[in-house]
């Protein structure tokens, strides 16, 4: 190359959860059979697609018009659908226009952080679901900024922390909420939520709320989408299809935008995104064109139900397995599919192993280990890994400074959930002590 | 807000194929029937998926498989078919790994510029598809940077343009190919691309070729894919099923890297958008999985046959009609499915105008074309619009110096085509008469 | 021009200070007799430079080397005798090498924030001097982050906010402390530094300590340069003889650095500054010649004696006349010569004037104040001018929400002096209660 | 450091015209003598400041207003002096507003550049003076633009290539004319300059020349100043005293804005300058008093034409001793003090060397020449150091493809010239034949 091509912020794009894959296919040809409880694809986890759900779709691919380009904001039936059920619950009310589609949240998420302007910063939780931290990192060129979730308070944000983060970083300029959480599995009461927002009134910032988890909530807790509550303050909520139909392979999420009228740079802003979008032309038709008859399908409830029956039951078997075990601290999952296990300050260290039976695997891993700045609990997956066949994301990975690691609760096989957990359990009470 | 917090590069973002659409629409509510030939959506202009493609797809909808998440590069066994496609022809040899699936070709040429280093430049033709054009601007913060494709010559490259522009302006670290082009229906003989890469391989520069209409090639004329003539220079192809198969909808392409290896600062920004794309997870899965049993099927060349007879005959209907009229270059499209007329140096001025029957249009148009700064192409698209329905796209929007219009040929009645044709012949000669 | 040529950062560079003479020259033209105490330039308020000084300087330009270039760190010997001056009191020790000449603190200024990386921000003191909070804002291409000084507690730091802005605002890479400080005229006692450092030592940030007031301290308080107490934290003092000697027209400052060896990257921005300076060849020859003739002078002492006996005694004359007034705070100047008048809360407003003479005057000021979004404490100080004509300068313009004024106490007639002040008192409880 | 706090454009701050006198120092410690010809200051060189020059400045050293801010434009008498003598030439006519004064033509390029936005190019000649490609580079982040000084033709510039890049590279905005030129004494006639003005007029780009050494042309040649000729172009001239009076240490150049008026992004970017500069407050006092009265002194043009005189005889000296000799190209120096010599393609290898006498001085040369991309002209030089004590500047630092060296003409004594120039040639001839 006559010139240096290589973007500036090339650096900042890291994604643990698929980066662990790697690792795991190389174990796996050394001959350890894996339990990937790292990403949450509920279909790779033998989540069934219902038979009346396959039928709706394939109904639709029979239909020329599925296969043409939508227009770039989205499907306008769909948008329809969207907004009368938001509109529905009586509180903020929005249009088909306040509704934009792009290819799963991933593509929403870069086009967000990547069309603010470089000096203003969103601040996020930590530890967060990384896709938000890289984009806004990567945007603005240097590390993310974060407001803290409690392991001792239910994984709920620390609003001291918060509000005087924005308080004393004039540069914030909105706040990221993930509602049910990813990597925690909290799921935050209407009061927490109507802090954050009453610190955004008073700072005058803008809310991203990424909702995508919204309908799996369970164990007897409650939550509100942020269009209930939101009031005057200009938020966007990002949804999507990924895990609740399930249908991650679609990339479909929209973004739906509140009181975008109510302030010029903020609709400026929504335009510029909307501009990006039309440059790419569209998204997605056919999952677009799908989620009406989905959503408002007769089965649709029933099937919901019956998962989030079950991630609450499993929720429990996990707590259940893992709570007590010296040196870490657990919470119950109430929503989405995800635990987070932080080990308490000053446990881990880099003395501390698992046994390996294979060399060749022994080999490879203290060859990891060994490299430098590999963080402690990064450490324990390799070696829980090596040695179980579990595979799991380090908690550090999230853009936090615990010490920890999420697993997924998507295992369908009761047995094989319970075995996995007894297991990690075990190994982590081995790690500590080796 | 208490930031503002709208980016830079906001007013790059242009995409006039679509913002046309708008107008449209007023003009169809105010009782004006219209032809959209603005647009290169082969399904809205009335093609049919052929039934065996629906089922092919329809079966992979029963398969659960299909709604999961796929991995980042995209799924295997389809990478697999797709390189073998490549290296059966014996030249350029690549592995599944050296191809990334995007949500479309939209998104890939995003992330092409996008993770550019913003000092590096990629010249690119002009006229040039505008999507192109506006992410290599909004990457570089500033105008775009292009070569003369020569309407007195076929639409051809001027390659001494070409060579002056690399040689004279170091920043250029890239040169972008479309072929067969967008939008002037141009196909690049062997002996052209092979003088580009000399050039791409005197200055060490890369290639950009985004060959997304490979397969709708007709006219008796004959091209090369950029693999099998490229030899040692670093390049990226851009393909897609978009126009072929059709099916926009699916947001479905993919970048074949050739010679990563020959560079290491090429092939550490490959891996910046693979880990860009990584952040984003992954992208649709159903297309991805469709491909080889749809490029693979019986079917498939017979009915790509059909179409590319059709684009061939209506290509030379077209021509005929419009070559000879004064004021005006016309050349025949031999690939893709759009012709660029260009009008004339000097035939086009601010006075001229085209009748208009209704009241209310007229003074829409007329209060549209009173804006500053509309050129004087668009002018014409308006009044062609109003007077007659039909809707073409101003040259001027392709990031070209030169006056006309792109007008698709994806009109399949040939009554209808004629019609449209002698119209648009008709239209340009009264109002360049006006 | 075929290029927009201006800087993106070109609106952040504004200088009150400066740009109220321009009104002010204009109001003399109409024959308003004016007083101007809003720069702090001791020569133009008649300082006398002594006969001693004069011929020390004059006798070096009978000499050819006072005519040449010195090298990019300055002239050795000065910078030997610089050196020896600081360890000489015994703590940090530093080399020549430690120090480095710049065109006066202005251009020092520029290339301490200009060769920073555009993310790491410093902090700095509200109100500031606007040279620093300029630069800074360029710079980051963003609004200045600051720490309050307190005017109910003589105008110190509030630690409090200082602390939690360097905690919850991570981009902040270094502190800047003004002492004595411009625009308030206090003096920090050593605890408050110490508790200063004291942070910096805690979020690994380095100092910048602007000390070029430091042999100006009355009134008998006291304070320690910042290499006394500075420990092992990287920093930088800002000195100069624009004020002291007073030769502000010399453009001659140095920098001193401390404990550059304490951190790597400290050092290569210290490094950065030195090859910027190395590309502009050197500062100013002929002051940095005479700084160890002057400063060692035998009648040096006595002259600077004198002066800050002046300016004590003015600084009580002022304090006296202005406390007690309704509607104000005052603290009074122990260093530097400016003092910093509060308007307190709700005590100004938009239809406050004071009696104009002159009518084409009046219609200036009427026309002034009218503009949009002038602060309330230029208002204040356009009628001050208009009426009274005393030129100070509006606190807001020094980046600070506190509305007031800034008036040097250079005027060295005792009478007029008192006039000034008599006048100036008068002047905001007649304009609080128009 | 809790952050990086290093300029992403760091690296680009190179200045070999001082870089080389560190090596120098060393070499000198070991026992060589040296010969400094490596940096065009006169005094250092042994120039006598005439008496009556010394008198003028001790005058205005003894009175109080010199040592005073001055106004930020600069002394407003001076800048009138300066705008009549322009004026009275009868072409281009400027007020005291289009002069605005800096510290020295460093100061003024780096601020030139530095407020030109970002993407806005300046194309400079190669070879080129390094303050002016070290400043453009670092404002535009990436390597400077430039058009061919060629030595086949008196080293004028390449008019097509400098037409082409324009043409070619449409981020160039400006075009840098340095006249008289540094580093190659070539002196551009008059139809030269107008043909740059027409490629700036055809392109609709402004001129910056560089004039700092409008008064040192000889050899019967001459030139035009750029506002003789300019037109409606819009322009700045760079302007100083350093060389001419010479007064280098006193850091005071100027520059003269032509047709501001004539293009209002041009009067924005000129204002941008302004603020910067007001932001730092002024520049230098003293040398701005004393300009008026030393350059309409009666003794001054007998002053200035001893030394063109001396630097004519010294000019033809030079190029008699070293025309001739084999492997290198050679220009007579025509105005400004230095001359650059090629070396002819082919010539250098990297294993030439000279005798070098002290053994411990041979193996810091044999060390350095050893070190990784030493251009094969910087070797020559530390060969020619060692052996000869002569210190030039490798041409390759001046931004240049060109092997070759740059050397003052400002030794005094004849004999010694004439023995630098002999030994010159022989270690040529010997280094090129070892």
């Amino acid at each position: 190359m006559r010139n240096n091509i290589v973007h500036i912020g090339a650096g900042e794009l890291v994604y643990e959860i698929r980066a662990i894959v790697e690792i795991a296919d190389k174990l796996q040809q050394m001959g350890i059979k894996t339990n990937m409880e790292n990403i949450g694809d509920p279909i790779a986890k033998g989540e069934k697609i219902p038979q009346w759900m396959k039928e709706v779709v394939a109904d639709l691919v029979m239909q020329d018009c599925s296969y043409g380009y939508s227009p770039t904001r989205g499907v306008l039936e769909t948008r329809q659908f969207l907004a009368e059920q938001t509109n529905r619950r009586g509180k903020t009310q929005i249009t088909a226009d306040d509704i934009m589609f792009f290819n799963g949240l991933g593509d929403a998420i870069q086009k967000v952080y990547g069309f603010l302007r470089r000096e203003a910063r969103i601040i996020g939780p930590t530890p967060t679901y990384s896709t938000h931290s890289s984009a806004e990192a990567a945007h603005a060129g240097t590390k993310p900024i974060s407001y803290r979730l409690d392991p001792d308070n239910h994984w709920y944000p620390d609003l001291d922390d918060l509000r005087l983060s924005v308080k004393y970083n004039p540069s914030i300029s909105g706040i990221l909420i993930i509602n049910p959480d990813n990597p925690t599995g909290a799921v935050y009461p209407e009061r927490i939520l109507q802090e954050m927002i009453a610190i955004a009134r008073e700072y005058d910032l803008f809310i991203i709320c990424d909702e995508v988890y919204h309908n799996i909530v369970f164990n007897g807790t409650s939550t509100k989408p942020i269009s209930d509550i939101i009031g005057e303050v200009p938020a966007l909520a990002l949804k999507g299809i990924s895990k609740e139909v399930p249908w991650p392979g679609a990339r479909c999420g929209w973004m739906e935008v509140y009181n975008a009228d109510k302030d010029p740079v903020f609709q400026q802003y929504v335009k510029s995104i909307l501009d990006a979008k039309m440059v790419e032309v569209c998204s997605t038709t056919l999952p677009q064109k799908a989620i009406p008859r989905l959503l408002s399908h007769p089965q649709y409830p029933v099937y919901l139900k019956e998962r989030k029956d079950r991630y609450e039951k499993f929720s429990n078997i996990a707590v259940e397995m893992l709570q007590g075990i010296p040196g870490i601290k657990v919470n119950r999952t109430n929503g989405a599919f995800y635990m987070s296990v932080v080990f308490k300050k000053g446990q881990l260290s880099d003395c501390q192993s698992l046994p390996i039976e294979i060399d060749e695997v022994r080999t490879l891993v203290e060859g990891l280990v060994a490299e430098p700045k590999v963080a402690l609990d990064k450490r324990f997956v390799y070696y829980l890994l090596a040695s179980t066949g579990i595979c799991v994301v380090p908690l550090s990975s999230f853009c936090t400074m615990e010490q920890g690691i999420r697993i997924t609760l998507l295992e369908r096989d009761e047995q094989e959930f319970k075995h996995i957990f007894q297991t990690l359990g075990e190994s982590i009470t081995a790690y500590l002590n080796s």
